[in-house]
């Protein structure tokens, strides 16, 4: 795998643009994004685990059964999430079908998607009046990744090429999410793209894999979406032989995807609200993979831990706390644990460390902490970030 | 149910201390306490759900056990967990040989516990320097409330008197917690009293009920404690009939036990970390109790549900998105909701509210959340704080 230039439009046969239609008052801040395939996909998608589904999701499942799983094209409006107002459904319709008329693509093969406050009332106006100019910037290079933005600080895109059977394929993506982001299926938007010809099932088990393995890790505050999605388009311009099967050539897509998500969920968490480090926990030799993720991302979901580590406080007990209350049973007394390479937990007492080294350690922008069980082989990891007064001063006084 | 002063020691033949005997720097705050009964005790106790456990309360399961349920005293000290050290089982088992030596008190009766700083070494000579001091000052006035405070800011006890069969029965209580609170089985202290004459397994029947409608029901950061746990010693000194049956006495000791408990964990809420203001949400009309719990705790828990009441802003997208994603499953198209009695949900959708009355509700130091489901006629409810820059301080530059 070679990382290139580009996001969700590097793949051969994929355009994208992204444009400022007044949806958000910063003008400066596009909030309307248009994926687009010159080619049908394949498409496989997972879906919040909110009870509470903004209505572009009801809709987008909804095209997604009729189609069997066909799409061209994805459309995103920022600021507003469209999710708990009376005629969200038919305004989520309404989008699609002006990009419909305005693209000639049937409107069930439009994926749509929102993302912003929810309880606000989507206004149609700026997104009528904006469609035709969205369409005329589809483009290999366009503001895609900046219009699928809120509180985030920075776009979040990846790609890269494999080679399958001599053929170059691509993968592409672009990421959101700063707030609202917990380790439950989906919690966060992604948009992936590829020119790689496959099956729809297979496609679909391999990005289940991949999300599992990277964007359900990541936690920044615990909350989970009601309108976040991840989604992946196949269009096949790569032309490889097609691949419906698990063979050499699906195993080096797959390991792909889950790279350039495990890429993407990384971005997520160093741009977490109000963040000033991001923090890995890796657990390793335990029962199982699930069991140490659980541990994992109950260590980096801890308030606790996030604010110690914000205020480079090495204070180790928080650590071992969220350990004990992630529900998992283990023997604590194997234990033994480290944070950037200083041992702090030997067999599951404290080692005798320096606390100002500790400290001094907890200042770096990227904080691993790692967790030996000495109980199985299996391994599993979670990703995070600090929390800081600008959590609370975005998340206080957050506006559009 | 009558309030009377006083706390644990307020019931017959309990007495109390509490002093500083140096395991804490600021020499004004306690950091020791005693809790004595003239007669022996039936006792009851719900430990901390963590996995890993401190241990003092390791001990006193051991104790509990060996003596059947009986106690005499309890014996605390603050500043140090004495959790995660190599030593911790021995240094518990120390503590209540050296107030066992200077009471006369069997060692197994004599309850432990331990709430501070996980991982420091807990120093036994000032314990053994100030244990005669300590008894010393057994009395019905004292500062044990205090002595058993980390970063709470203000001490929590409260007692009652009821009537049974005739006779004055009197209950007290004295709790801490303050950070590192979570609804899950006891994951605070609470010491409660009664001279009450009542069966033991009748005792514990009470006061799972009491444990499970108050200080489970409370969140300030996410995190349980790895030393939590909460006990209640009836002495019988009361003089009445010994209920052993769950009859009317039975009954209006329970519901005052409750009442008490609620009341410590009201002040355990409004005295969450940094806190400026206390939630308490009421789900009602819902399935089962349980499930309204659920619900009403996945929204004092939303870290984004807490830091926007803190900054009054009226983000009530926040609320409907924690309630979907309490794993809880429910018609949302059936639910109203109004935050201090203004509407903001009418069937599932965004009530006609002025933005603004809301962010004035919001800044009354007591919100209540309102929630009808609609679906259903059980109740339950939850109680939380905001989340505040005093939190992010507090936590990030915690020291003993």
């Amino acid at each position: 795998m070679k990382y290139v230039e580009g996001g969700a439009s590097a793949p051969k046969g994929f355009l994208a643009a992204g444009i400022h239609c007044g949806l958000r008052k910063n003008k400066n801040k596009p909030d309307l994004g248009l994926l687009y395939s010159e080619r049908a996909c394949e498409t496989a998608a997972v879906y919040t685990a909110n009870v509470i589904k903004g209505a572009s999701l009801v809709l987008t499942k909804e095209c997604m059964a009729k189609t069997g799983n066909k799409s061209r094209a994805l459309i995103i409006n920022s600021g507003v999430a469209n999710a708990c107002v009376a005629d969200g459904y038919e305004k989520a319709l309404a989008v699609t079908e002006i990009i419909s008329r305005e693209t000639g693509l049937p409107k069930e093969q439009i994926i749509s998607a929102s993302t912003g406050k929810i309880g606000l009332p989507l206004d149609l106006n700026p997104i009528k009046k904006s469609a035709g100019g969205l369409i005329k910037k589809l483009d290999k290079n366009n503001d895609f990744a900046s219009a699928i933005l809120t509180t985030d600080l920075v776009k979040k895109e990846k790609a890269a090429e494999i080679i399958i059977d001599g053929v170059p394929v691509l993968l592409g993506g672009a990421a959101k999410g700063s707030g609202m982001v917990r380790p439950d299926m989906a919690t966060l938007l992604c948009f992936l793209t590829t020119d790689l010809n496959i099956a729809q099932p297979l496609l679909e088990k391999a990005f289940r894999e991949a999300v599992n393995y990277s964007f359900n890790r990541v936690s920044v505050d615990g909350d989970t979406s009601t309108n976040d999605f991840a989604v992946i388009m196949a269009n096949g311009a790569a032309g490889n032989k097609l691949i419906d099967t698990e063979d050499k050539n699906y195993f080096i897509f797959k390991e792909a995807l889950k790279q350039i998500s495990l890429d993407l969920s990384r971005m997520v968490a160093k741009d977490g609200v109000g963040s000033t480090k991001s923090i890995e926990c890796v657990v390793k030799n335990f029962r199982t993979e699930a069991e140490a993720v659980s541990l994992a991302k109950s260590i980096i979901s801890s308030n606790l831990v996030k604010t110690a580590f914000f205020g480079a406080d090495p204070n180790i007990g928080r650590i071992v706390c969220a350990m004990g209350y992630s529900r998992v049973e283990f023997d604590f007394s194997l234990v033994d644990a480290d944070i950037c390479g200083i041992d702090i937990l030997t067999k599951g007492e404290f080692a005798n460390f320096s606390p100002e080294k500790v400290s001094e350690a907890l200042k770096n922008p990227e904080i691993i902490i790692n967790i030996n069980m000495n109980q199985g082989a299996a391994e599993g990891f979670a990703l995070g970030c600090d929390m800081t007064y600008e959590f609370i001063n975005m998340n206080g006084l957050y506006k559009i």
